[in-house]
């Protein structure tokens, strides 16, 4: 038996094993920390609990369909059923220099972290089983097709139709960002507020566990960002730099004009700024220079103040956590911001700085459909759950806490 | 000066650098935060200054003599004296197609974490002094010769006895976690149960601690078992997805059950059931396919939750934060269902699947002579450490929390 | 359009980009933890800012300036202006085996943690805007032409002067810890000590927090020194084996000697320990063999202890979380431990063991060069700052605590 195997890259898998592993780092704890120290101290293990459990769904369906349908044949809407419950996989297949089981495991980490990151639109009043039943659907029903139109190739041909018409989401500015958060608020919507919104103190109960956690998203974004080159090299060394820009400079722009119209820099403010940032370079890392970054950086965190203060308070949803407003709304900024900023010697695409005025306009495209297709189809499953088995729990179970009511259990 | 580090492949040596790094992040901060939050408030100070200061233990106890018994020599029993202090060892030296000071490193953390996590089962009644005269004893009259007879090898030939009988232990099942989860029990037992237990309230005091450590030992467990396959590769692309699908699948089975039978999925089951599962995938991870690993993964679930519940109730032993439990447990179905899953187009060795009945019988045996030499020993051991310096902490530092009596601080 | 970046060695750019990202864990998240838990309640959420927040000041000037005035040029005595706002670096632009991009990212974690660490010598009453605005000229004015002086290079030849003379700082005992210490306590010195200092109970708040912290800088640290080999290879590799070594031996030196003197081995001991062993081994991992290694770890755990109590104590000044007493000490001590210890076959030199007597001399000299340099001017800019907007904060914001009277929030 030949090991074909050995026509693999030893130092892309290696820089692809980590950027995996750094992903997983950000999503397992860091996202559960990031959440967790927002929440008031009774729901805390429930929302830390929901973004456990997400993951071993996603985990799990990705593995049983998810893959297969985003990721192979040769259709511009869905994929093919060759790889369901990964059947056939071997371990010396390979996709492109690195081995195809690793592929799919950078590729899960996506999966992963979308549906993750959309429960911080909605903390505080969801049912765990209506939340895992949603999420499950979400990835099969929204997520998968999603990524498959932005993502989906064949021997390096585009596959998917947005991937065809070239709009660009190096990392997923779209695919996970705006459509989990757009997701998320249509979720809050329908579940409407929480009790006592706008009424009790619900600021967050441990803002340590917050920036901890803000701080791993930040490092483990590395392997999102710099992971998205799919090799040790040159592309995935700028990603970094233009994320590690990015984030540094949001965080000090919102900081500056949180200090500028309120008289004291938040921690949570400069921690979301940060995040912000991230979620602005996403769709651009491999696309734009260090001053592109910059600029993206700076823009990216003043937006996003926008979305969880000024936007929310004017249509008064109760986005808990700035789900939409951070990761929705910067996600938006970023995905036009790409074609703006995009520098030919980068990444292949000029943007509209280079003269390429269409790459907006294509990104805007891409942001749009995104929008409707995760609303109209969110809107449609939450409807169905709240008919049959109901998403809220009991306002007893919202006012104990859902750590006693849904875990039975407390943090001390 | 040639140097004949040149021969060594980077990429391999990359991930073998991330992956031991990666499993120092898990034993380090992860399990001490593990174990940190399932016990009460006065003792969490103390558990997590044991995981920390037996790190240090370990470490330099490898270097003095732990590797050169554990992975050097041809005695099918015991390694030699060649590198006591590492003796001879110069950047240049090679171990296959990595340095041999990062073979040493990534080998001492499989030496640094068994002992660790075997601190699990008896929290909150053992002097800081013995707790650390034990574990270094055990550490080498215990762990290095089990290390030698499952995994020493010379050019390629095997030398430790298990591993020239064929016993499959891909990272750690067998040397790891058998070997410590039933040197934990033996220890609960001769320590007696905590004052007050079965009927004072032990309740973890913080969740969320646990929750991010168990997310961190995820992460971290990806070293442990993708970078055994000493290099980056297709099967260590293998091992991180086999990994992945049996953590995520243990936890969902995990849950489910308890969900069932006591009406609340609880956060302590959840990370406990993803833990089991990272398990009982060790000793499997490059030897099964995904499909392998999500039966392993449900297994392993349904069993570590049988053994921290059912078993540990049935013979009413203090196995405090079930160390023996999920390890001792897990690891032994883990070990058997290898025997079961083991695919030879991923691994080499066929399995029980695919006709080799006798490779199970063989897993079997590897375990059940771990079983008897570590408990044995390790009961030698504690029974001179009692005899003459004693075990267990006095009744009024114990009702006063080891953090205060032994380390004379406190979290407020 | 030739892609040069296929020049780049995979596998040491894999390693590169891992490094980077285990220094940015260990400084993000690692350091605003190991401090955060030390300091009081009340201010645990201001100092965790001030990490994160000099962690973006840092980026964006090493970005804008740092970079181009550090590592560029060949000057001795300071950098040159060609990569201001990183003009003109390309994706393809090399360093060396890697891209140029990626060695920005891996030198911008040292410009990063420098003044981040030094915050823990004058914790609790510095104003933040005094905060930033100090460290924002201190990088610029006092890091970047150390950095300057001990690391640039051009095309292998030696720039910076106390290269070119033969100072020896693998990772940045020198450039970070005996800089950063020095000036942390100045500054410390300046602001005068905490309100109730001596008096008021300033125990550590909550030592899990620290705890963990210390566990990821260690395992982040595995990134500065095995990440300074830049590259994939058998220095790597020894260098965290050396760094292992230093870091368990200077945690059990400092614990045995805390058990003796005071009774009882404190966490905050056992971990300022390991520690002081990652800063002592910090100049010389990559030029000390393990026995050499153990020999740093011993008296640097021992040294550190006597900088944090003794000395401390005999001066009288409130070096509030040690920062000196580790960094600054444990800095000096590392410096003069690599004139003593280097081995030529190793790192390429040899040191006074091995009869070149002129190395521990030429590595007291670059201390001494820094230390006067780095506190001079940081002298000059503390005096300018309090003399216009001042440095300290008013009496009653430190008595409420920074958290609330700062940045207007607070842990519950």
């Amino acid at each position: 038996m030949t090991d074909l195997v050995s026509v693999a890259d030893t130092g892309d898998t290696a820089w692809m094993l980590m950027s995996t592993s750094l992903v997983l780092l950000m999503t397992i704890p860091g996202l559960a920390l990031f959440y967790g120290g927002m929440v008031r101290k009774k729901n805390v293990l429930a929302i830390m609990a929901q973004s456990f459990a997400v993951v071993c769904l996603a985990s799990i369906l990705w593995m049983v369909a998810g893959y297969s349908l985003a990721l192979t044949g040769d259709n511009p809407l869905i994929g093919g059923f060759d790889r369901l419950f990964l059947h056939g996989l071997t371990r010396q297949g390979l996709n492109g220099a690195i081995p195809e089981s690793l592929y799919i495991m950078f590729q899960m980490t996506f999966a992963i972290i979308a549906p993750a990151l959309m429960t911080g639109a909605f903390a505080d009043r969801m049912k765990f089983s209506s939340l895992l039943l949603f999420m499950g659907l979400w990835i099969l029903l929204v997520y998968v097709p999603i990524c498959h139109w932005v993502w989906a190739t064949k021997d390096g041909e585009s596959v998917g139709f947005l991937h065809a018409l070239g709009v660009l989401d190096f990392a997923g500015g779209t695919v996970v960002h705006i459509n989990a958060g757009v997701a998320g608020l249509v979720t809050a919507l329908v579940l409407r507020p929480r009790r006592g919104w706008g009424t009790d103190n619900m600021a967050p109960h441990n803002l340590t566990l917050s920036l901890m956690g803000a701080a791993m998203l930040w490092v483990g974004w590395f392997g999102f960002n710099a992971g998205s080159a799919s090799g040790a090299n040159g592309l995935a060394a700028m990603a970094m730099l233009t994320t590690q820009i990015s984030a540094a400079a949001a965080a000090l722009s919102w900081m500056a004009i949180e200090w500028k119209l309120r008289g004291k820099p938040s921690v949570l403010g400069i921690i979301s700024g940060a995040v912000g940032g991230l979620v602005g370079i996403t769709p651009a890392a491999g696309f734009v220079d260090p001053m592109g970054a910059l600029w993206i950086g700076l823009i990216s965190g003043a937006v996003c103040y926008w979305g969880a203060t000024a936007l929310k308070h004017r249509f008064n949803y109760d986005d808990s956590l700035d789900a939409f407003g951070v990761h929705g709304v910067g996600g938006i900024a970023g995905a036009i911001l790409t074609g703006i900023f995009a520098v030919e010697a980068v990444g292949g695409t000029p943007g509209l700085l280079e003269g390429n005025w269409m790459l907006p306009l294509l990104q805007a495209f891409g942001v749009l459909v995104t929008i409707v297709y995760t609303a109209g189809v969110s809107l449609l499953l939450l409807t169905i759950i709240d008919k049959t088995i109901g998403l809220r729990v009991k306002p007893d179970d919202e006012r104990e806490g859902l750590d006693i009511a849904l875990h039975g259990e407390t943090v001390t």
